[in-house]
């Protein structure tokens, strides 16, 4: 009896890696949020799966646990992205804690390097991930790490940017920045990144606060003072020497 | 005429996504330092590769495009990890521009998300990469950011922690992080990621100072104020309020 987490990458088979892919064959049971386990059903159609609504994660996390100490089997709780990052990873490893049942987690391609990869190469250097949600964190702490990471002129990557509960959060975070990065910043968007639909805008930081396409689906990344845009795509050096 | 930047993860076979594979598959050059080739090596037997040494990247970029415009074919460019870390995606994108050649970045698997797998769910709350490599950023700007992020009370994960031109770099980090982060702050260091050889250790922020397994082959991640170790885990709380 073993329980993974595991990082089913950006949504398409052709991201989720091969040890994650013979993780999920291994298992009996296989748990997830509805649109992520929607995304990989048809590839393991012997399985039998567990599917929990948003905001139901600890549900899901017992639920499983229950399942696999019950049943004597194998149980996987799926993650879209990597399992690690705003994932399923460390409340599946808290819920589990004391069960006896060994919980392993199994990375995948998380947002920030799925979207940065569309957008060009904006992450070469010290970047922060945030996340805008103030649903588990109050927005004063989201606040004042948007402040630091500015004043570090570190690359910023924005998940879970906005949601119907929260539509202001992006703006709000938009005009922090905005005190301290410069509006031709280059920024960029990637909503569904390796799904169907998936479309990206690159910008700058004082236009993408006025654009309206940025929801729960999208990752946002905002350059440092060096990053640029060329032939469509944002760069930020590394620091080589190019004659 | 197309050039790849693909990210081959961590380094098993594994962790190489289905698209990586398939995008490697259909270039007819594969360029890389050496140590990354041969990885992969032996799983493309028919390729032609261009090895180079470390410190050569300018060299490989310029060498690789040079080859693909010459032989009218596809190539690509590999970087361990995702290429867009701290990888060889930017270098590429710049030297390629204006020369026509149309670059694509592949993503794969860094090693912030695959050390954070081996340690536990360390990532799951905010946090920074930070590189403490001196050679393209002054220490200064490093110092800073280190600083900042521990205001922030950020998870941190470092990259090149250190090397054999710079030992001391991560001693001097965390003499930083100490001032402002407690010395029980869960820590942990994975070597070889993915690879033969995969050690790993979880201790404390004080302890992991004077740990001498730190090298340029190692992540280091360091939890935040609300990180704590369980069963030989690290885990962020992301907060959810359990009973």
């Amino acid at each position: 009896m073993k329980i993974y987490v595991v990082g089913i990458g950006p949504g398409g088979i052709d991201e989720l890696t091969p040890r994650a892919y013979k993780t999920l064959e291994s298992c009996t049971i296989i748990a997830g949020y509805k649109r992520y386990v929607d995304l990989i059903r048809k590839y393991f159609p012997e399985k039998s799966f567990m599917i929990s609504s948003m905001r139901q994660e600890i549900e899901r996390c017992e639920n499983l646990l229950d399942a696999v100490k019950e049943n004597n089997v194998d149980g996987a709780l799926i993650s879209s992205g990597d399992a690690g990052v705003y994932g399923m990873a460390g409340l599946m490893l808290e819920i589990a804690s004391g069960s006896g049942i060994e919980v392993e987690v199994v990375p995948g391609i998380t947002a920030a390097n799925s979207a940065a990869a569309v957008l060009g190469a904006p992450l070469m250097n010290d970047y922060v991930n945030i996340s805008l949600s103030d649903l588990m964190t109050d927005w004063n702490t989201i606040a004042k790490r948007l402040v630091l990471a500015s004043e570090g002129d570190f690359v910023i990557c924005l998940y879970n940017p906005a949601s119907n509960h929260r539509p202001e959060n992006f703006k709000k975070a938009c005009r922090i920045l905005l005190k301290y990065k410069s509006p031709d910043t280059p920024a960029g968007y990637v909503r569904n990144i390796g799904r169907e639909g998936q479309e990206f805008t690159i910008m700058t930081l004082n236009e993408i606060q006025h654009c309206d396409k940025i929801d729960m689906l999208t990752t946002v990344i905002i350059g440092n003072s060096q990053s640029y845009i060329q032939n469509g795509k944002i760069i930020t050096p590394r620091g080589y020497k190019l004659e």
